[in-house]
């Protein structure tokens, strides 16, 4: 695994439970984690759990003794690494966004392709596809439980930057996060709606706001995730959006509306998605994960609701690893499920999803947006994302 | 109507809205209004709509032109007032309890019966029947969709007494209000209750309390309903619970806890009411009135959840009265379907419910209450309510 | 009264009511009641509890004993009979939206101002405004609790067209309700979020959408609302929209989604509106409409949380005419509001709000958004509503 | 550890992860497990990551380099097992009910009083109290934050046997449970409603019922913890409660209803507390244990309610450890955060919490339940847990 920060954390919670959780083909071993401060990459091996670590990520690539590589560091190296790891027949484990632009994330396909011709897997670590409740959304949009899709209503919200004295981390800094709310939140939104309903957004008209436009520049070894070598000065420019909010046509027919903030106070990992068909809706909230609301015109008018199903069942996606009924998961249950996803899929020779390209078309849809926010909210049509 | 404050005033508001919500085969008329306070009658009169008042309730059952009688005073006048107005042929409704004694209730009931026998009407005003998600408990638990009844919970939580200065109001000395919480509003959550279950309460086991036992006497005019005349000493004696708490068996079978109480801080209106069943269960809150919450165990298991049932189709009991789907009613409109459903049993000659004789078996219950807790929790049956 | 379908049968129970629930400086008397059907109108008179009726509206408007004109027709006759009964000298309250078009909405406001010189008053409305959540929510934004306003997020959802068969009723046809969803649902969220946050819309990028494009002809007296006088022909061209959602900015420096819709399946009344500043937050729920929901950042960070809110207090906005804590009111409550406001600023002669030129501006962000929408989801200004 | 059905995965969980999640003052290492099949406990040993396995519990407390001994086996062999630890200088964290009869659970009392003298430590495992937001509103109520307690409110409620045909596993029989739902999750209320309000009950009036009398005999490795070695006859008696209802007084004056019951449709694993004081009100559900809803009279009357809190930020008890506010933990989370303080007591030398005399405590209240049952719900005062 390469990066030992939040995503490291808990993806190192993953691989290190889900053996214990899932009956596996094969068995995940903790290697080898890298990070470039050597001090701190050593305390986080010792306690996230691994067997070695290294300041250089070429070793992990280099290690015969190594199948998996995770790639877990901010959006600009996702490329050099990944294309890498793959070049050296390693299985790889892409944290989204795919990569910080379009051409990154197109060079990333291309490698993933070539890479597939030779049996290495690759996958995008879109997480919530994996919370059980998502995985029954797309079972049920899928199997026509709530007919022709109209609408789609997604929303993610956080509040973590709303006092103006939060520091310049790097995820505020275009060069290093590719953009702010619209890549790191607004992409999961994307994914995700597009997953459950087996539809792609075709084009968006967007609109992107950066409320506070110079911050403080973090402390040395500052909060979340601030990267390290800071300059003397006192403050710096916000460089990538606050939030972004954007209207959308599927190619289903659908339309829509995304939002994505970091100023949407109280809200703290707000991701909420509710999608209305021709026979039915499906409402999907983070903060309670563990639960699915389906509204379904085949009941008797009468008896007609929103249901709150508890997705705590044996016979719910994921579920029959875990506890019994009413007991709930958390957020970092996700991973452990996508590890044991990636993990088969390599036992047994297929391809995981989300591929590359997969993650590309997001890549598309953020692109898109960001243009049309830059054009005065001009209707933008995304572009395809050709497999070659 | 005798009686002008907050009940002669929630039955106003109905007897006004009657005719205009329902297409009724008679309609109401807003004859006579009576209170012992004439200035205060006067005014409720000319507010409330009515076309005349009295001082004297006895003039209202002297009147040939007056058909109905509405008794809304405080419990310790129903009997007498009822009673008379059954004698002279008036069709009684009067407010719940019934009465403050068991005796005065049988006395009510035998008035009733034998005016019965003369076509003469008479009901008991416990208005929660009428919320329409209420009545639809009801319909699916007799139509057998939860199946066989094993758990009751019912809770009436009110906390308008939580702070000590509040004074001494007629509801909070046993001479006028027969008991405290007890019979104001877990009266309500007995009869709800055995309504929807199609069970009575056989036998129970009591606790009651009184938090604050000495509180100051109301100035003359005091705030929800302070009786008149107080002498002139700062504070007097709390002569009635606080809370009431008791376990109940059903003659079905079921088990059951109910509370009553007026200190539960934050909790404004809240009877909240679940029934568990062998094939589903039914949630009911007054504060959300328009929502029925519906488990229903023939759902696949995947797909079983608490189903937020909003009761606002033309299809529920009642609504097609009232506004377009998801336009919700109030606390008043129970009090409009109690009218309309009284007015209909006079115009087409049937009885209506419930009946005095179905308000005497509450009043046992709540007697068995109170005697179970005055003798140390001990169980106690409730007596029968037989008929002659 | 001109009107007697929804709104007529709505505004008539407010009417009825306001006597009663308010200490009004003049009461008010139902003395006629105008449609263009007969037999209905009087019928609706009758039940509705009018003197009399009739079916020429100028009546209304000749009869000296009348002082104010309640329009509740469908909005292609607003503008003709409320510039009659204005110049007629009689106080006018208009249904939403105030007209079909922009150029009708100017007449009106050139209109209601001339009829201001002479102390003549008119309000459009918005009845939503007199929601007690709603006044509230108002009330905190104004006194600085939420600081800064960021985001507004506000849905109206209904699905009561879901149906294909559902007939092509008037609100279905351009020439008599102007739009769709846009002008009956979205101006309601338009108007409470401009009021609630002081803040207007400058511009708008639009979307639209019609997903069932041809319907059954009503017949002669269908449900809801349907025309009179249908043609022989099975089925017709919807016209309006059944769904608009738009992105816009607020003068304030807030960003906004909007979306109305008919196609929200399950959402029965859904006007959801959340508000997030730099200091709070608030949501609203137009189907728990005695709920309020805010976030206050100044309690401390582990304390701070969505407070749900039951506006029932007497110190709430219109509360302390009605029930007790935790009774609740219902959908209709916001009507009686809006006649004691609208009564109380006749007999103190002050202006109510909404004002027609409030309307107008609500009229101007429907006119931007229906060009957007026209023109490809292009960016448009909201023209202003100057007031001469 | 000693066991290995489903507390034993949920523990081994906790082990495996507590090194990671918390800095320690020393680290956990999993070296033995013990089970009585062996091809059973092999297995577990090796998904579940423990060093090594045996069948015999004896060699666990015989081997020198074991500190800790954990027991999750079923209650009827608690006292055997703990004791024996105890003397053999083992740390001893036994899951709960600490015994099937208040004289075993004497025993072990009396066995930890004895080792404590030599610094052995011992705690119960009711790990419910270490769910962050049960620990919350223990802070918030012993900082008198809602004032002197009225009310404790608690249900626990599950559904697995509902169906007839679920077999006789081992929780059903008396000789190995000591209860039904009485023990198994009624103590769970018990100690959760003690530990938060700092009261202890001092009396009961209890009620409990058997409603399916007979049931199948399991297969031999049915379920969920099915025992082995069944005979061959079709069905057999359930000896325990399927639910046990009863009243409480508290020392502190609180009055309680209290329900536990394995026959509540729909309700999965259905912990609810309320808790109502002077001052405020308390909520958890454990369905949604990353909730706390706290009514704080303090606030202005216009502003309180119930206010949602999401128990996630780095001030919340435990929640520094986990992920940014909005990410929510789960179910086995608390028993992470049970063995970081049962290891970080040991490491400091200090006595953690619940210890055997407090659990002791929680078997005298479920005795005294159980008498009051067996004695026609007659009040039973509960029997003091002296120390000696």
């Amino acid at each position: 695994m390469v990066g030992y920060a939040f995503m490291g954390a808990a993806h190192s919670t993953a691989w290190r439970t889900v053996n214990s959780a899932f009956d596996l083909s094969t068995q995940a071993r903790m290697a080898l984690i890298c990070g470039r401060d050597e001090s701190k990459v050593a305390g986080a091996a010792a306690k996230l759990g691994w067997d070695a670590y290294t300041t250089d990520w070429r070793e992990v690539i280099e290690r015969d003794d190594i199948d998996v590589v995770d790639v877990c560091t901010p959006g600009d190296s996702h490329a050099e690494i990944a294309i890498a790891a793959l070049a050296a027949g390693k299985h790889v484990l892409c944290e989204k966004p795919l990569a910080n632009s379009v051409d990154e994330a197109r060079a990333m396909v291309a490698a993933a392709a070539k890479a597939q011709a030779s049996g290495i897997r690759s996958m995008c670590g879109f997480n919530y596809r994996r919370v059980p409740a998502v995985a029954m959304m797309r079972q049920l949009i899928a199997s026509g439980r709530i007919g022709v899709i109209r609408h789609v209503r997604a929303v993610y919200l956080q509040d973590w930057i709303v006092d103006p004295q939060f520091p310049l981390v790097w995820r505020l800094q275009k060069d290093k996060a590719g953009s702010g709310a619209l890549g790191d939140i607004g992409a999961h939104i994307i994914d995700l709606t597009q997953y459950v309903t087996g539809q792609k957004i075709t084009g968006v008209s967007a609109l992107t706001e950066t409320f506070v436009k110079e911050r403080p520049l973090p402390a040395e070894s500052s909060g979340l995730a601030a990267s390290s070598g800071e300059a003397a000065e006192a403050t710096g420019q916000v460089t990538v959006d606050d939030a972004a909010l954007f209207l959308a046509r599927l190619d289903g027919g659908a339309i829509a509306t995304y939002e994505a903030s970091r100023f949407a106070i109280g809200r703290k990992n707000g991701l909420r998605v509710e999608i209305n068909g021709s026979l039915g809706s499906l409402v999907f909230d983070l903060e309670r994960l563990n639960e699915l609301e389906f509204y379904d015109s085949a009941a008797p008018t009468a008896e007609q609701g929103f249901n709150r199903i508890l997705i705590t069942e044996a016979d719910h996606p994921y579920m029959a690893a875990w506890w019994p009924p009413g007991h709930i998961i958390g957020y970092e249950h996700s991973f452990t499920h996508e590890m044991r996803d990636f993990i088969e899929a390599i036992a047994t020779g297929t391809d995981p999803a989300p591929s590359f390209l997969d993650a590309l078309q997001v890549q598309l849809v953020l692109d898109a947006v960001a243009r049309s926010a830059d054009q005065g909210t001009v209707w933008t049509d995304v572009e395809p994302a050709l497999a070659e």
